[in-house]
């Protein structure tokens, strides 16, 4: 059996994070205990509000501690069991470390059917990305039909599920990215129907009046920042705005000053409120079973991004930033082989 | 009879409104046409919202338009009427012109019961002041017994009774005030748990998370600007943020620069949600059914700062930026003598 290893937050980042913020440790494979298993990871997940808890300021999930492993979404393989309702084989996922192999209690890891949908997917579309997209809009944006809804951030893991379900809820849809090739994609591949390059585009509010000539009514913001000022310009009444993320501050090292929101959400009776997918844990079964029936309806389609090596975990994480990935972005750690 | 007298406004105000901005015009006393009734004005009600209305930007009321009459709040007396369901003697309330004379249709006014509360709780605790506290707070802030709400201008008509319904629902009130006049009613007049006179308070950041040792659950926003910027950096996990008013703004000319809500919001998964009194009108008897009764038991206190004479309106009005009103500002136009 090869060794283990593990990658630690060795100092916190300051502005944009780099490669030596991390380091990669080889260690011993862990024993088990009663009650644990032992799960080779196949696919770890790296996400932008990871960058939150490499920060010691507070945030919606508390800081990593320095010098000691990092936690994330991983998907993996029991090869190992000491619990009674989990076998050698089984695929699972959970939060556990960026390790090759972790040692967890049976009961911090989900079983997944990888006879339902390909097992990366427990981390994309029907894992927290996909219930974000879902609760997020469904529950705080609550899209009606004809009316138009706006996604920043659109071609990440969460937004091009947005607003594919947004869709399905007979939404003018109009998405916000960063290439040309992100927006041709959300425009042929996923049926939006706009999106805009904010590299490209001078002025983006002038862009978003074209693009939405009956007003927003949704806005459904993963950047935060310069794109959501020139949204929040052209809302409508009753509008409703849910805080998913704010990718484009979690780097900044200094207070985000900008028009402030508030008269906005004044003058047009809007709402604007903050969620983490945990706020919703109760109702996971539900997202998750309608996620599923649309996948395999085709009504949603998924992209992923996959980097391979465990070794290249932190330039995966890095490349959200710049906004690398079209749809999740994971990287494949090791091969799986189903048992027959 | 006398001669009737109307306020014009003659341009818009840049920044702070000023006297020049109004004209007093002396007109005739109107006929009334079928339908119709003639309305002596005896209480006038002066805003803050009714800024906004002098300026041309986008608000949530069309402008006034200039050279025009300016229509507010107002009690006053049927004195003549070809209206079937209102006679002589009827006192009414409704959105009327600041005239000592109006003559409207029936339909646009509403029948007051003067034997139930003065009349010109039908301005303030019984009017849309009472019922924007009670749905901003209950509707949006929901706060629950034992939470922290805090509330700025808190002495105002609005604030007073937001404050004392919290009460009323067993929170930690914490009043924000310009005054120690106000701050001292506040406390020992409305049973506030704390308040804080921002204007002599150096550290207002300091000065909450003294008063709310337990973080802020509900916050709700007259002011916005600064204040409301300090009050963001203490809110709890879940915080609700009914958006009331922004006097702090009304009066800037550039657009409001400063630290955006969003992380505060994104990170607490907090709601911030703007509203008017009109978006609960179909809940307005509900609204006038408890407040009337919470005044009737004595739960509710109001205040109201009255100046004499028709000609003061547009000072009265001044004076609401300057926080000259300890609760509802009005104007009394003239002596009111109740029928036997």
């Amino acid at each position: 059996m090869e060794k283990n290893q593990e990658i630690l937050l060795v100092s916190r980042p300051k502005g944009l994070p780099h490669e030596d913020n991390f380091s990669i440790l080889d260690t011993s494979i862990p024993t088990i205990k009663e009650g644990e298993v032992l799960v080779r990871s196949l696919y770890v997940s790296v996400d932008p509000y990871m960058r939150g808890r490499m920060s010691d300021k507070k945030s919606y999930v508390p800081p990593y501690a320095l010098h000691e492993v990092i936690i994330g979404g991983v998907v993996g393989e029991v090869i190992e069991t000491k619990a009674d309702h989990l076998n050698v084989g089984d695929v699972v996922v959970g939060y556990l470390g960026w390790r090759k192999y972790n040692a967890v209690e049976a009961n911090q890891v989900t079983k997944i059917d990888p006879t339902l949908a390909p097992i990366s997917t427990a981390l994309g579309v029907l894992g927290m990305p996909g219930l974000t997209a879902y609760f997020g809009l469904l529950d705080i944006g609550q899209p009606k039909q004809g009316e138009t809804v706006v996604i920043s951030g659109a071609a990440g893991a969460v937004g091009m599920i947005v607003g594919q379900i947004a869709k399905i809820k007979g939404c003018r849809v109009v998405g916000i990215a960063g290439s040309d090739t992100k927006v041709d994609y959300l425009i042929k591949e996923l049926g939006f129907d706009v999106a805009i390059n904010y590299k490209t585009t001078e002025n983006m509010k002038k862009a978003l009046a074209e693009a939405c000539p009956n007003g927003i009514d949704v806005y459904f913001d993963n950047v935060g920042g310069d794109i959501s000022d020139a949204v929040l310009s052209l809302i409508n009444k009753g509008a409703r705005i849910p805080l998913c993320g704010q990718i484009s501050l979690y780097n900044l090292e200094k207070a985000d000053i900008g028009p402030r929101a508030q008269t906005a959400l004044l003058i047009n009776s809007a709402l604007m409120k903050g969620f983490i997918v945990g706020d919703y844990s109760q109702r996971f079964n539900e997202g998750l079973l309608q996620l599923s029936q649309w996948v395999k309806e085709g009504k949603i389609k998924y992209a992923e991004n996959i980097v391979e090596g465990f070794e290249n975990i932190p330039k995966a994480f890095l490349g959200l930033f710049k906004g690398e990935n079209l749809g999740k972005q994971l990287v494949k750690v090791a091969e799986w082989h189903p048992k027959k």
